[in-house]
């Protein structure tokens, strides 16, 4: 691939890095990418608010492959001190988009500069608002971006894998990322006469241990699955009986059976509590992001043209993880892939985690990036 | 007092320690009981099956004063090689009801003796069964024999104290003692797959947690108390997941009100196991010997008389036990006190609890123990 | 009595109203019974920072009787349309200092102007900071105020009882009042990976959970006691896996052998979710006002004087509370009684509880509040 | 196929059904299988105290394939009206491992009619006491079966599938299934004083309910595992404070680290609770069968030529199951598959799952059973 290409991709990456904006509030990301585009003469389209998509056009008919970018950054203050910090005090790529949207840009000039030497068609589309649910995903669905979309591919950056490798994994790759929250209501009291009440934090710690019998006894064990409570607050003195509990929490299912399962199974402990204690509660069970599951045989061709570009040894097979992503949506709707870009260096000390002050990737990794990408694209226009 | 009687009193007592018999079949027991009585020249009538009672009437009218003896044994194999162990294998007895019931005669020999100088009526009434529930007491009032008593007293052994001393306390001495037998019942399978069934064992574990909540939130902090677990069996094999679980245990409070709070929150806690995890219960709960609530006056006078006759020192108030007797039915229909006779002597190496097979008590207390009675029956006939 | 001694205790109770200062900080408060006590020909003297203390001296030698009072008020805002209400807005006397701190004065007054008409000396004192542990009493009592004093009085306002009623009760009226407060420090991670973590809400709940076997097993199940965590705060966001909770609770007991217990206990159960989960932690364990226990033969004394003055129906005996109360420190030195006042009146719509914002009393109840302070105290000193 | 080879596999599978021998127990099964071997001209072996193996050697030099069969039978009563029902009343072939007996033997059959038309070797081989751990293959292993073989094939008959139906499945196809057994020793006494002993049952419940967590907050909730308790017994009488609760579970893995993880973290807890309530306990944790990881390429050649035989749409992939097979340790020496071959048959009313007194199968699918290990093993010899 031509040097240009990857100079291309870092110089956006940089671009990018330094303005980091909120979820629906990219509106020079938006801007940038929009003259970005324009200037490879493409004819670019606002979405979803903040978001873009092209049509890079082939030059026979044939499938549409889509090609995602997230762009959205988060409420983190960089703690980095190179060059291209973030000049947006408190607003950081510290998840990487930065570099997903500059490759998505890289691989759009790379087709370009070729000649558009393919069959069919290549939507690259740069989406706002991965890091808050319900997420930009949505938006750009319900207007209408997938219509025509044969297959959509999702590369991110990855601080798990070295720079240079591939990981990949075929069938649910995250999980329905779901949150509850619970307020359990008893009746205040003092605290020497707990008889005269009805002890909100015994009932919400009740709740929170009886919760492990739904991963361990009700849900499938061999499903992947994770209930976690975050918070838990209520009480107001130590010698007053508590009214009131705050709970908030997590699940993660892979399946909807398990999603409708741990659903409802905690709503029936919480009435358990009810029978038994005589509180009262309320119950709220939001839907986040859908689990994305990976086509088999496009997961296929992810790895094979993966081990073309970089060699077998370096793209390898990832654990299952729970975490979400919005990613999940167009998956429901089309097939297609999520993979992994390896960009940690711990030669060059880049190790940090995504998401932490201190991330940052080794921009070597983008040249391949884009390279994978291209391949991919290519073989599923075949 | 005259030696004579406190000889009989012991002669009494090693007769009845070798010829034990259970509970309503005291049939020996019962037969030397009239035959003593009538050779005293009282006039003895059987009652409620094995019980005994005979009325010692004074020079002049006045109250009646009921003095109980229980006379049943234990089926206990006594281990003790004194010459008058039982001769009963596997029956003993082992609570000391022997030495009431030779006090007892050995009060109505005295009062005999001395000519029945007193006004009003002592009834002296030798009951069956205290050691089964639901017990002899509630027999001997069915058929009357609190008729026309004023006042009741018991007085009962104790390994606790020392021979020679006496045990009073006024209010609730022992506590309403239930029963209660609970079946879970949930759902077969392998212990590989949870989820395929209803686990048992971990609905029980549950309950059994859970009820620590019933006595540390929901029944007063103040009253004293106690719910525990006894049994607990269930399951098939170690991979076989439990469909079934049966639990019994007691319930002991000091209130009609925590009484029937802990049976009703028993039920609600199985209702919530029932929502939370599908379960289905069989619950019984059975009301067994009610608290003995001792007169506040009546107690003042075992007290006072106590110490005229051993000594101010020897003369302990107990502590709130929540053990179970039924001389507590007696305390529901009449005013009056039961109290302990200390009975142990570190000396003579007499120190085994009651209930246990090395019992045995220091002979040396059933003079005073008679004085006791004989006092406290006459103060309580001015 | 005299109706000018019940005028001046209305009229100073409603002074003190009006003018409530916050623990440690009745500085006016303190001026204003300095100055009733030197008009009177007394000679008050400061103690413990914002106390007073005045003996009055009767004819001849004899005993030393102290008389308490509390001074301080709470910081509570006043819901109240008396005229007499609260001029320091957010502080009130919510708690019935002012009328204790009236009536003896009232008393004071009452002995004066009948001459001192007795044996011995009663030492009025007026206790600052009984709200705030470690309370006023600590203090008063390192001053040297219980030097020659042979018995303590304290009479406390109770809305539980209405105006008229004296509630008494003999043995524990209150509990040692104990306060802990835990930190459970886990390790945190994606709520979607609890394994890469330690999960401190669970090992919170657990610990509240696990805490009502601590009164349930392990306390003797006769002792009054309470266990409440009062207040459970952890955890940063719905999906994040909390590192650290903070709780902090009540413990009550009455022996010290319970309250030894029970912080010797919570901490064996804080090592236990260490050997399981892992987790370290931090204990306080504050030791806080001691249980009073009042002296039988003096409350016997308060029950009779009390029966002479308001008749036998409205002298009754009260259950025990696990509340706190600074005057057990007094208890510990001397024997005593603290005994409660009614004064609620439904007809009048004086209802409110102690502590809330709308409480008040019934006045009709002062007079014959200093006249039964009066009649102990004398009877005392017989 | 011959016909003949499938009447002569059902003729010898009812041989077995109706002369079931229990585990390690196979004498007559044994015999049985020898003079069958024998009788088709092969030199068969006796292993493993009742197992039995024979070499079917082909044309020219080649790998050597094992195919197993396990030969005992369970401690059911049948409860069926066959008239090959088992003539060993109390002993039965409740999971099929007549059949698999019967198709090894037919297999054998087959290649020796065909005239051993194959280069390299098969081995049959017959295993006892697959139903009782430790079970017969680990004593196969250790007598040196495996030495030289190069890759094992296992076939199970399922009532879950259909007959005529193939399940196949890569990577782990069963768990590690580990037993452990606790003993929790607390301290006796009275029910109604709990406080003066150790409460066995509330310590045994806590480990129950604590042990959830285990599942669900320690070990990786993306990991197939399950732990389940069996059997919980303690105590003696409703009254009585337990001092001594039996638990037997069991814990299901499906790698080697969450294995250690779960049996270091139930002694952890335990150690907890020691900590907390001052128990005793013994804890034995039983390695049992090793998971069975299916090897990617050969379970592609069971669905290739599984596929061929039945066609695509009865072949299908099975979920994840935790339970336990001793083929787990051949799988741990030699590359394989075990897979499953459906022999339920709704219209002829063969449902009953394997293990119940009323399995049965349905004899049509032998004949398949027979092609497909006959197709397999050729492939593998290529």
């Amino acid at each position: 691939m031509d040097r240009a290409i990857v100079d291309y991709t870092i110089e956006m990456r940089r671009y990018f890095h330094e303005n980091p904006e909120l979820s629906f509030k990219e509106f020079k990301t938006q801007e940038k990418i929009l003259s970005e585009l324009k200037s490879m003469g493409l004819n670019p389209v606002k979405i979803a608010g903040t978001g873009v998509y092209a049509d890079i056009i082939g030059k026979n008919n044939g499938k549409t492959i889509g090609v995602r970018a997230d762009i959205d950054a988060l409420p983190v203050t960089e703690n980095n001190s190179k060059t291209y910090r973030s000049k947006n005090e408190g607003v950081m790529h510290a998840c990487g988009h930065d570099a997903h949207t500059a490759m998505v840009l890289g691989l759009s000039k790379l087709l370009v500069s070729e000649g558009k030497n393919f069959n069919g068609r290549i939507r690259v589309f740069f989406q706002p608002a991965e890091e808050a649910p319900p997420g930009g995903a949505v938006r750009m669905i319900e207007e209408g971006l997938l219509d025509g979309v044969d297959y959509v591919i999702g590369q991110h950056v990855d601080s798990q894998l070295p720079a240079g490798y591939i990981g990949y994994r075929s069938g649910p790759v995250s999980a329905n990322s779901d949150t509850f929250f619970v307020t359990i209501q008893g009746k205040g009291g003092h605290g020497s006469r707990p008889e005269g009440g009805i002890d909100a934090i015994y009932a919400a710690s009740l709740f929170v241990t009886s919760l492990q019998a739904v991963r361990a006894r009700i849900l499938p064990q061999t499903s992947p699955a994770a209930i976690t409570v975050g918070t838990i607050n209520g009480g107001y003195r130590h010698n007053v009986l508590a009214d009131n509990v705050q709970l908030s929490g997590t699940v993660r299912t892979v399946t909807e059976e398990d999603r409708k399962s741990a659903e409802a199974k905690i709503k029936s402990l919480l009435e358990g509590l009810k029978s038994f204690l005589g509180i009262s509660y309320e119950y709220k069970f939001e839907y986040g992001y859908p689990v994305m599951k990976n086509d088999l045989e496009i997961t296929g061709i992810v790895h094979d043209e993966a081990v073309k570009i970089i060699g077998e040894k370096k793209v390898i097979e990832t654990g299952q993880m729970l975490g979400g992503e919005d990613f999940g949506y167009y998956l429901q709707k089309k097939k297609g892939a999520f993979y992994r870009l390896g960009t940690s260096n711990r030669d060059k000390g880049i190790i940090a985690s995504n998401h932490s002050p201190e991330f940052d990737i080794d921009e070597e990794a983008l040249g391949p990036g884009v390279e994978v990408l291209n391949a991919i694209s290519k073989r599923l226009l075949i």
